[in-house]
């Protein structure tokens, strides 16, 4: 093993990222020492590259970013029973505390001390990760490597379609970025009926119907809860996955869903928005679900079984390979709008 | 059984009620004719007195109104076989369609086609009032009269407050009304923990003790969500019970609620709520519920096993008990702002 | 309309049916007459042939039967507004009382006042058959006629699937007729993984896999709680769906269940069941749900939606088609063990 | 801090138990050293006294016994950060791996690996007891500390109540050994409304009606199924909640609870019991839930919150108190068939 490593760190208080030559991490007799095989970039990894207002706010560098990621244990603290060795894992990289209200009640996702690897703690985008034995995830052989590596984006689609019924349900996924589309596949899996996907991008509409979508929508051509409402024999869809974080489709969201529906929410939106809560939630008697992150671990239960059942096919998903020195490229694609996954390779690609 | 009877209508488009000699109703093969024992004046019933914005829209005079009441079984059509003559019953003033969606998921209390008894069909304010059949409550002799004409605004209170779990729950209800307070009452006789409660108003705020709150709170004099936090070890409350519509109110109780918790809407703002969905639903994975009527009749079963059960108490609620008549001075005392029921007996107080 | 029609009824108190002539049945206010498109048999009308023990105790002869069918709505009482002449119709069988406890509380499937159209009352196995209004499903014309005619069984067959969590679960089904069957179809349609299934008759074991199941074990030839905890790591299955009522598939399966998993029962014992209560349920934290008829009306609304999304093909469980007077060559192969269903066409295959 | 101890012992494989001097266990660095308050007899500590069959199968002398308790942090180890040296605190005794399905689902208390403290791991019937962090239970100073020394047990009473709704129910309670009477309590604190129990010791049904029960009954006596269907107008009970491990009581629950109830199953019976799965679980669509443990830690929030809020009263529970050195007199009382729960301090009474 070597003594020091590649990593991509935010190391100053302004935009872009640096490769930096740093010592592999030291583990304690709890964690585990992973050697990085892929790392996926999340939306909120091009944030904080753009030192935007939320990084400003949230990030101290130095720190080294990747937060989504697998590879396979070098090494485990003397305490560790769960792996060993070798063994092929991704990790969940909210750490919790473990004492508090929402930990002991089995909310461990809704920690009110959460950190996380990758923006608050040295992350996945280096040749090793060091994780808390807790937090690692070993994962069947059967699962592609490639997919080892979007577990957490994938987990915040499988807690979203699966915090509610799904089964037999109408569904509307508005915003067809990664997770939105995932969810799509995940809700289709799941025995959804109809779903219905809105997104004005049309680079990215024109994935949702190979990824199950029934219905591709463009809010900026046409009016979705109309369409939706017709569709639907004038009841609306059961189920609403707000994936977009867009006020304009979180209202329409919440007009086409029936009255005793179900709006999960998991887009961010960036400012207050103004909700019609008599006529969309109370007299709907609508249940409002906020969606964070993955269930710690009830989600990765799920997640795996359904990847390993071959029950969900990513592919069109997938887009660049690259090693990590290539990271601008990286960046510069999914900053003009790109909506598959970009995943970068710490120790190679070939290897 | 006499021809005609007096009802309080609206029977024009402008302020007030008109007192009425009309024909007794005839009934259909399931419907049940019941005459009237008390009726309890509702906020709504306020509402279309003034002829407010939502009245204009709704009401189509002339009708009779009144939706909370008791009486006793005059008649029963010849298909009903549920009651009988004699029996003392209440009954759900909402009527669904039975064959929509939501009908069909035992959500009849937000039917899409939902035709309300005193709002949209002649009600209760009268010496008799027609019923179908399914929606007659035949009510235990154990349950006190006064309580049998409160059934429905006590039904809003146990809807919400058995929306989720109560046992062991810190509890916030914001705003003293009528519901609020026997909101109050029904998530102590459940075991709720702490109960918090808001209210400007002091008159209504001082019956919150009384009605088993630990905390009695004006947000007019001190930072309602500070208090909680404070009190609850910083974590915040379990569950919100909204119950005023007012919109800080609603703000406030979002922020006083714990991440994981659940936020039970029953009051109905008038206007549009920029709600900070990003804090107070999404990263808080919080659970928002609309609650509308009472289900049907799940809610009935509930309310009424806790009466029978001497559960709860609603004595201090019960305002003055008065003859048709002299329903201006109900309608007026009302209008001044006091908290509690007021009875009407269209068949005098003394039979 | 004609005055007279066939139809397949007990007559007497012994074995066999006899197709007889009678009116065709006058209707009422609620009632809907249905023309009977297709009729398909089920093992309780096997029983109520052969003229068991459990059929002297229930049925009162004279009576016609059939519980499973399609049909066209031929005339609709005055009050029914539902449905109209010309309308493609199934209906769920058991009339419910709507005012017993559970028919308050949303469980009218058990109501404590059933009875059941084709058992109790006269049924579908005749030319036309009348059904109260509440009762009748109206058909999406996308669902094949066919499908149509086997809503009560696949009904069964959703209800326990839908009892509990199914996606990303893996499955246990013991029994392999025609509901066991239908079973594993809709657990694959609703996101289960592994999916294992247990039938000793290999006519009905071979036709698991086509049905969807990963393995079709046979008890007779091997231990199939020793191959189920293999392949699921030494867990067990999450879900245990029982169809049999076999006692020894019974016991079986609750030891392939994991700690924390589900097992629902809908299969029917013929004596009691020595259940080793500590180790299969108490020391396993598991949840054990009786599972009777169909939800009235959730399960249709689901397995509708799940048909008319073409998420379940039963292409290989129908039968024979036959006309009504060949009733005789239709309970006759049933005796003997076949495992699809077999229609049979009152007014005539091919109108 | 001394370096011996006194510790209540199995130190061979026979009847009875040995007072020994020990060491005071070495604790690692996630670990907890407790000074022992006061500690609990268990059922199940008269078991391994007695030196059972199921004793012999799983007790591996020498262990020190004692799983209900608590006690004063005395040392934390260096990685422990929920408590600090002068903490009242309890624990959950058992200790759950952490990464099998369960543990990954939230079934921590159904582990596919549980080890026991004061079973398989040296227990609290001693001067001090070695316990992990993580299953440490901070106690609010308001809860006295003879309630917290029967925290195991009342956690036993809420999870059993809580494992499904209670608000407005009526319950049937079968046994009346401590776990039975503070369930009576805990049904009663949380909204159920009409509370029967079932006991044959006089001793212990007496106490029934003090604990909040409406009908203490003797099935030796009276036909309790009888009683109870008159005293619910022929429905049966809403919910049963097994506490007494009595093949008859546990038959006679099952015919006493209504078509679409919930049985809650706590008590453990030692042989195979014959149950009519046909009509008192499928036809009634019943759901039955093993309940083990108590759910780690969600039933530990509740039943704090519930004591915390002074909801619950267990003073006629409480039986003697008595230096560790008297444990003969304890276990003999218990032997006798006492209800009570009989406190021994090991470190004094009077400290």
């Amino acid at each position: 093993m070597p003594a020091t490593m590649k990593a991509l760190r935010k190391t100053n208080r302004g935009k872009g990222l640096q490769l930096e030559n740093l010592s592999v991490p030291a583990i304690g007799p709890t964690d585990v020492l992973v050697r990085v095989k892929a790392s996926s970039i999340c939306g909120t990894d091009l944030h904080i590259y753009g030192w935007d207002r939320w990084s400003q706010g949230r990030i101290k560098p130095p720190v080294t970013l990747g937060h989504e990621f697998c590879g396979y244990v070098e090494k485990a603290g003397q305490e560790v029973t769960a792996v060993k060795s070798g063994d092929f894992v991704s990790a969940e990289m909210h750490v919790n505390c473990g004492h508090c209200q929402q930990c002991r009640l089995g909310q461990a996702h809704i920690c009110q001390n959460l950190r996380i690897i990758g923006i608050d703690i040295d992350g996945a985008f280096a040749e090793f990760v060091k994780i808390p034995a807790t937090n690692i995830w070993k994962l069947d052989p059967a699962i592609p490597e490639h997919y080892g590596a979007i577990l957490d984006p994938l987990g915040n689609a499988v807690h979203t379609v699966l915090a509610g019924r799904i089964a037999g349900q109408t569904v509307l996924v508005t915003g067809c970025g990664p997770i939105g589309l995932m969810s799509i596949a995940v809700a289709k899996a799941c025995g959804s009926s109809t779903v219905f996907a809105t997104e004005t991008n049309d680079h990215r509409r024109e994935m949702a119907k190979p990824m199950g979508a029934d219905y591709a929508l463009n809010p900026a051509a046409e009016d979705p809860v109309k369409r939706i409402r017709e569709a639907t024999g004038g009841t609306g869809v059961d189920v609403l996955l707000e994936m977009s974080g867009n006020p304009k489709a979180i209202q329409q969201g919440f007009k086409a869903l029936r009255a005793g529906g179900r709006a999960s929410l998991l887009g961010i939106p960036t400012e207050n928005v103004p909700l019609d809560l008599v006529e969309d939630v109370i007299f709907k008697g609508a249940t409002v679900q906020g969606i964070y992150g993955r269930r710690m671990y009830e989600t990765w239960v799920q997640m795996t079984a359904l990847l390993k059942a071959g029950r969900l096919n990513f592919e069109p998903l997938f887009g660049e390979r690259l090693e990590l020195e290539n990271f601008e490229t990286a960046f510069g694609k999914l900053q003009n709008g790109l909506a598959g996954k970009i995943l970068m390779y710490p120790n190679g690609i070939h290897k």
